[in-house]
């Protein structure tokens, strides 16, 4: 595997960081993962606009524009002869001394790895998570960050529970999302739901394209909403995936819905 | 400079990271900052206990017992030839494939730098943090993660305010700690009181010594209880310092109160 690091591809093995860097010593930075299909990486522009964003909440400077880092995805791609992967994008803050404040300036690391895309994944068996709640008041909810520790234990409290995800509450108790995805559900009259940004819910790329294509409403979702929900399924820039559990309570009939079922449908040819 | 890295000591600039290290991917680990006075870790057992409590909430497997990490923060110190130094231990849970679950087994990274101690502080002001919270009812709150994006935006806050550090309240609006520090205030009636762990207080092991070693207790404390204390001040691994502004409050008279005066006085001789 040919990676990108810092301006130069190399292969993985000799590719390293200094272990000063801050995004190993602080979880100082922030990653995108992009969907590549037939060699192209699907939503760039909108995945970069998301890290800017990110990057302007950290206040961390990107080492450079869009088409730098658009060249940058498309020399993985070519390199490794990547037809259908999953790509990911970090950006840390580079390396820097002891202590919580970077140095000025600061020298920004970009690492961008790809690899094979997920296996065709079955529909989501869910738990709420007992210990890890989102921080929705968090500036941070809304950036794909490299301190992702509190998702990592979630998982892996999933995992342990025999279950495919974890379902993830914010301090207040309403629904946000789970570890990798947003969430939707149809409600019994049929409408479409997402939990609003201001729940702790990541801005999704793809949630954001299905809020524009579909009847869809932003609404502060509890736990009782969701197991009586049609359906519901999960997005996130790789896929779309029914849920159709959450802890031992089956959602609708326990299979996937008709919407779920479309959309996944539609992803076949993305 | 020489540093440990995975059982070896080697010069700084030829240790090196893998890019797929979870500490770097995902702000996957933990780590201790620990007091190096005339040649000898300050307080080790009760850091590496620490250590150890933090690991079993991450169901991170340490590599090695207590022994194992005294000998090489020991090689790092002889190396240095160190006598006064802040050292860091850092513990990763190590290279992964891409995705929230670690690999199993996971083999750790073990990262240990020092380097010179922090010079004398002068007495601190901080800011209330407008964006940050401590999420209390977090696991990860008692611990030392490398997820700590949070803090670090709450000190460039501080910083772009003019303030020497972050006052960071938690979710519910009680005081928490600061950045780096837990915090200690003597009361209009002369009693000293910290924040409980449960209030989202990093269980820090000097708030723990002068808890065993004075009559003090823990209790919930508001902005208010702290703006019309005798005296604030703010502990951690590395040093005593007398806190004298909230935002544009002074505490008491806005000079250091007689018991930060004391311990300050009593630093000088650990």
């Amino acid at each position: 595997m040919i990676v990108f690091l810092d301006g130069r591809l190399l292969p993985q093995e000799h590719a390293t960081l200094s272990p000063a860097d801050r995004g190993f010593t602080l979880g100082d930075g922030l990653f995108e993962t992009i969907k590549i299909s037939h060699g192209h990486p699907l939503r760039l522009d909108a995945h970069l606009r998301r890290l800017r964003d990110g990057a302007a909440i950290l206040r961390l400077p990107l080492p450079a524009g869009d088409a730098w880092f658009a060249d940058a995805v498309a020399a993985v791609l070519h390199a490794n002869h990547l037809s259908q992967a999953a790509l990911r994008l970090t950006v840390s803050r580079g390396p820097g001394p002891r202590g919580l404040l970077p140095p000025a300036p600061c020298a920004p690391t970009v690492l961008i790895t790809a690899g094979p895309p997920p296996p065709p994944l079955s529909p989501a068996r869910v738990v709420v998570s007992q210990h890890v709640r989102r921080n929705a008041h968090s500036p941070l909810a809304r950036c794909k960050t490299l301190s992702s520790l509190d998702t990592v234990l979630a998982r892996m409290e999933a995992q342990e529970r025999g279950a495919d995800d974890a379902l993830l509450l914010n301090t207040d108790g309403i629904v946000a999302e789970t570890t990798i995805a947003n969430l939707f559900m149809v409600d019994s009259d049929g409408l479409l739901a997402t939990p609003p940004l201001a729940d702790g819910a990541l801005p999704g790329i793809r949630r954001a394209e299905l809020l524009r294509s579909m009847v869809a409403q932003e609404r502060s979702l509890t736990l009782s909403d969701l197991r009586s929900a049609r359906e519901v399924f999960l997005t996130n820039a790789l896929s779309v995936r029914p849920l159709v559990a959450i802890d031992d309570h089956l959602i609708g009939d326990g299979h996937p819905g008709r919407l779920s079922t479309r959309l996944l449908e539609e992803l076949t040819h993305e």
